[in-house]
């Protein structure tokens, strides 16, 4: 049965709407302490790691209560303060001109209209400064990243970019899958004929999966991350997640880097600890786990140095509490080694589809 | 009006059955061998730096007259006769079930079905060689890489993968570009209302194409390489350029590594000299030039060690004899600067659409 979407959602458009209000809200707060002919002042959340808790209830890093005033009355505040309202300036531009761009091209763009950034790490901090201010991820200012994820499935998008408002796209109809780019991640959607999502860390395993029709037999749409997600993505599979009502499974290489791409997604990321919306806190782990290297009899690799160190920090990271993150720890430590997920191979190319899907879902369903 | 298929083009059909055909040829001599109670041996074409030579009449590097003899009367060739021969019966496998596979699905399934290869690195060395001894690029055989380009534009295309034979898609009706993945790659071109290509390195000018209507305002259809291009999107572009007779234009960053993408696409790489039908020796590179960074007065940076490096090095390379690679090589010498596509921004978003693409095209068609 196709669902339809849950209605407790906010649409594309109005997110657009509250994202512009905001803007404009922060260039009204400036302008009354002008005309009142007061310094202008902005209260912006600290951003520092000891400002960084994790909310065990919302399930995913979050900004304490601390906050740094930034002042005109200071003249070491001037300057990123004018770099901050041109940032606003230019993603309220790109909004309502419906323009996307990246933030290398808001950098150019900046050095043009002759404000100062030292370079693009400054420019890109001045971004990030504004996600924290208004709440919300830069590709709601339309600021992109280049890369791009895949997705393929039983779901009709409809675009919401401009010269394709209203057209429709059966996702089904690429066979290769179709991008997530800014008109994928805008657009609503409007027919799932889903009942799950799969989510993989791997170009190839993306590919064996719509090559075996996984997609038909399980009834499941299938994102490709290509390594760690990109917000958009993430943004997206949360979606699926919550305007769909669809469970996600998440499949990664099974070393302590697949294991934190699964967990990233899951329970968000320290860095976007200043942003929401945009982990799937439901989401399930699904394997390559420590335990399937031995279960599966995998070809695998030892740890080098950097694994090992990285398990050690992860071991002590908020989020590796419960199992089965706790356990895989546990393996990886005992173990001391890793596999990737093309190791199934070893079995034959569709082992991974026939087997070994089918036995982790029973297994983390129970 | 509307440009078809010229006709002395291999259809995807055509070129499938004659890889089968090789693979079918090259065991059928091992058989042969065995019949008449003699050794088997193998002729492959030398791939050492000593027997790469550059072919100025047809515009690309290729190998020399060498040979190696590979003999299983040798003890020393058994074992890489025996991962040769495994590797030749799964690509013929992989062809055969249409399914596709990647390098590392290669080397794990070696693995799995008792074949020694010490490592990943030499599993892929053998994959070369199967290439060398075909004559082909390890795509024919379905071995895919991971990276994927992606192409929007007036073009429609027919697949021919399972379960999609005879479909058709119109490119323009995905306003992010579709994906250049085995699908697409395999697909019959069946009609064209473009009369030219755009290949741009970075994603963000690809985006702003997109954006600003270049596909229609120029009748051009557009590819993102991402970067260097994989060769699956170096034959994407020749089939545009000798089936459809469209022009090629390209354009990369103002640096060596960008001047090096750009010849790449044109000359073929030294890497690749072992198969043909993967340059477009007719391709134009448009840009950016060292000599743009002081024509447009853009942000630009001084050369690093590597870079110096880097053009000293192309400038003894025989790909880079004429106008204009031999003079761009001087003009980086002189400044010393690189600079990137997206710093024509510094003129606003739209510049590099309205401005420096028609100058650019005018200058490079005279």
């Amino acid at each position: 049965m196709a669902r339809q979407r849950s209605g407790r959602h906010t649409s594309v458009a109005e997110s657009r709407e509250r994202v512009l209000k905001a803007l404009k809200s922060l260039g009204l707060r400036v302008v009354e302490y002008l005309e009142k002919g007061e310094f202008p002042q902005l209260e912006i959340p600290s951003r520092t790691t000891s400002n960084i808790e994790y909310d065990s209830k919302l399930r995913q890093y979050v900004l304490g209560p601390r906050k740094l005033v930034r002042t005109a009355r200071n003249i070491k505040h001037l300057r990123p303060m004018a770099q901050l309202l041109w940032t606003a300036m230019f993603a309220s531009r790109l909004i309502r001109e419906r323009k996307t761009s990246t933030l290398r091209d808001a950098f150019y763009n900046a050095l043009g209209f002759g404000v100062d950034f030292e370079d693009q790490q400054e420019s890109d901090e001045t971004v990030t400064e504004l996600e924290t201010l208004v709440g919300t991820v830069r590709e709601d200012f339309n600021i992109y990243p280049e890369e791009r994820s895949s997705v393929f499935g039983a779901l009709v998008i409809e675009y919401t970019v401009p010269g394709y408002e209203g057209k429709r796209l059966d996702l089904t109809t690429i066979p290769d899958g179709a991008m997530i780019g800014p008109a994928t991640t805008t657009a609503e959607f409007v027919r799932c004929d889903a009942e799950q999502v799969f989510v993989v860390e791997k170009g190839a395993i993306y590919q064996r999966f719509l090559e075996e029709g996984v997609s038909q037999k399980h009834k499941a749409i299938i994102v490709h991350t290509a390594g760690q997600a990109p917000r958009a993505t993430r943004r997206f599979i949360r979606r699926l997640n919550q305007e769909l009502n669809l469970p996600v499974y998440i499949f990664t290489d099974g070393d302590p880097w697949g294991m934190h791409i699964a967990s990233v997604l899951i329970f968000g990321s320290a860095l976007a600890a200043h942003v929401r919306e945009l982990n799937i806190p439901d989401a399930v782990w699904a394997g390559l786990w420590a335990s399937d290297i031995e279960r599966y009899k995998l070809p695998s690799m030892r740890f080098n140095d950097e694994d090992a160190r990285r398990v050690a920090e992860l071991e002590r990271d908020p989020r590796y509490v419960s199992d089965p993150w706790r356990r895989e720890i546990a393996n990886f430590k005992r173990l001391q080694k890793k596999a990737e997920l093309e190791a199934l191979s070893r079995y034959g190319l569709e082992y991974i589809v026939t087997d070994y899907l089918p036995e982790k879902l029973a297994e983390v369903s129970k």
